[in-house]
């Protein structure tokens, strides 16, 4: 394979702003989905992370705009954890989807349970 | 501070089964949320992990529960990635409403944006 | 496989306090490896996060420790990424050498190129 | 802060590959050891993941490069978590030394309790 064809990535991070001075992250994580909203990717936000997925190197670039637009807003430091997948048995999983297909594929299993 | 006072965890976490010889995941999943409906705990599936929260213990036990579970279902190895977060200047956010009150703080300062 | 039974867990977590006002965390994460030092796991610092093994609730509990250390040197908040794994085919893997056998098999896999 | 100004990226990440029929991946795990030597960035393997240091596009760049590698060696899918960080207040950690003045600011405060 040659590393020149890009992996599309289902993807999720977490962001963290260092020595701000403040406990609260939620006004540096509000600016995350604004640059978020601009990337033109889909995007999740959830109780611990946002989801996200796209090509392999607009996810990166996406991410990494995040940590600009926080550090451009004061924070000196910032941590992120990234979650990121990738598979090649599935092209029939649709751009944009591979997030919420995953969700349905465990509903769909614990649907059963309870029929 | 005693280390002997428990700190409530606000988390999520992230499964995979390891050497299953299919690059399916949703079994292992769905086995996942039957334990974390038995835990007790409050929980919520997204695309990429699972929210959770608790006393840290139980948090910890029910992840290790999981894994259990999810040996006992076939796979010979696991592995896991957590993000645990713990706060000791906001007594007021009620048990249970940890990742929703993040979630909501960031989406009041997006609400303005649109003000 | 009983819940009860408990797991061997091999580990790594990276923790990061937030809101202390300077962009060095490096007080915090000393204060962890004396945390950890107490404990009597097997513990390795690296770049970014600490390699840690031992029976799953020890892991759990020494990280639930560290976090209550450095809350008491002042950080109201604490974010931590855990990786964790376990796995029930190779009980040849003696306690203590869980990550430093991952390290090995990878090496002696390389030493072949060269040869 | 303009996004087209790239981050420098201090980071460490761990890849698993899924569904490969086996629960060893000393192999995987060997193959982007390969991909980064070829990198040119400054990498170092640990008992749970890889240090990883560069300009934040060149990390990513070499991260996708391990899965596409890892894919060509049959794994149809692969999961991997990144921890990564950038700062603004260091210009003096010179490129590459990132992970490596982590460690050895800690080693300078353990240092001293032995004092």
């Amino acid at each position: 394979m040659s590393t020149t064809s890009e992996l599309y990535a289902v993807a999720d991070f977490c962001l963290i702003p260092i020595g701000t001075g403040t406990s609260s992250v939620a006004e540096e994580i509000a600016e995350c989905q604004r640059v978020l909203e601009k990337s033109g990717l889909k995007y999740k936000l959830h109780g611990y992370g946002t989801n996200l997925e796209g090509p392999w190197s607009q996810v990166s670039q996406t991410i990494h705009d995040c940590h600009a637009a926080v550090h451009a807003k004061g924070a000196a430091r910032i941590a992120t954890d990234i979650r990121i997948g990738t598979r090649i048995d599935r092209p029939d999983i649709l751009p944009g989807e591979g997030n919420d297909h995953k969700v349905q594929r465990v509903q769909e299993i614990l649907a059963k349970d309870k029929a």
